[in-house]
């Protein structure tokens, strides 16, 4: 049996084991995100996701320690998935507006995503030291990234003069308060929320109003 | 002993006793307040809370049949202050955007006070029933008063066009979200945070940007 690499991208045995394995957790998760945006974190009991993903619960065991490691994973998927866009707004030649947005509609279809839905709770204070201070410290740089975006759009003159770190909290609890009322079949679909709240928070942040959709021409010339 | 009014508004003894219990009550919800606001409501426990507040259990008991009345009482309290400082917003004079700003304002000093601030956890999940859909109904009709100061503003062409359902909602993630994140010993007071809010999630709204603290004229008196 061959065992070159760990990623599961080789199909023997192993590889399709593997790869089958990753999957039934990916499905598990969003049982698991069900269960959490339906019940709340504290009151999901293992035995309640093992019968969202039509498991036993000792099979559920063969997968997850527990909740409080679902919970774990589904916060470290979320995290990652937000700084990979915060990363990709940064590295982009657009505008200081055009990334804010990007990162806004990034994060909310993040948050109501199936699977990552769950991480929105962040009841993270149940979660035991090293694995909070794991998450809690990529949280913050995440939030670092959003404060620098607005920092740099205010210093480009593209955003109003603003204290950035309240209004990046600002911005991250709007977000993140997504996943308590949004529910997937209601009157408006994740998309058209991801848009909605981009046009509406980064207008907070436009200098002149009207210039929002067409940056003055000096500074948009200057970043690019 | 007099016995005319249930309000505490007699000082015979009996009303002496009465304003004393309620002092009590206060500081053991501000007690309760600082303990959720540390541990969290999951966590958080009715010897901790008795510690906090300088009572033995049985004492608290006294008071309080649970945690989950301490929350219920705490919610509605600071429920009661927002729909107030609704209702004072809409019999007011002033324009859209200064409406809005006043209701922003109080909800943040609302959140960030020392009583009302456990209610910004919002666990309601964990509730009873009867007391959790009284919470819910007063919440929805708090929503329903932002939305239509929104929808208000939009009709008379002070703030841009929207869905005043989704930007209600970024409003009140954003306002919610800072008991998680405010430190009373913190950078900012409770004051600059709700100034800090008030100006950008208004200017979030503004029709024309520059317009936002000089309401078109036209508008503005049609109005008043």
């Amino acid at each position: 049996m061959v065992r070159k690499s760990n990623d599961g991208s080789i199909s023997d045995g192993t590889g399709r084991l593997r790869r089958r394995a990753d999957e039934r957790r990916r499905e598990i998760l969003r049982a698991a995100g069900r269960v959490f945006r339906r019940r709340g974190v504290a009151a999901a009991g293992m035995r309640e996701i093992a019968a969202e993903a039509e498991l036993s619960p000792s099979n559920l065991y063969h997968y997850f320690d527990g909740k409080q490691q679902i919970l774990c994973v589904c916060q470290e998927l979320s995290l990652e998935r937000m700084l990979g866009a915060l990363r990709q707004a940064r590295r982009s030649e657009r505008n200081a507006h055009e990334r804010l947005a990007d990162v806004v509609r990034a994060h909310v279809l993040c948050m109501l995503d199936e699977i990552e839905g769950a991480a929105a709770h962040l009841e993270i204070e149940a979660l035991p030291e090293p694995l909070r201070r794991r998450i809690v410290a990529r949280r913050d740089r995440y939030e670092r990234g959003v404060r620098g975006l607005i920092a740099d759009g205010v210093a480009a003159g593209e955003f109003a003069p603003c204290e950035p770190t309240l209004v990046t909290r600002a911005i991250l609890g709007a977000l993140n308060w997504t996943a308590r009322w949004f529910h997937p079949d209601g009157r408006h679909t994740a998309a058209e929320v991801a848009d909605s709240m981009a046009d509406y928070l980064v207008r907070g942040l436009t200098a002149t109003g009207a210039a929002e959709r067409t940056p003055r021409v000096a500074h948009a010339g200057g970043r690019r």
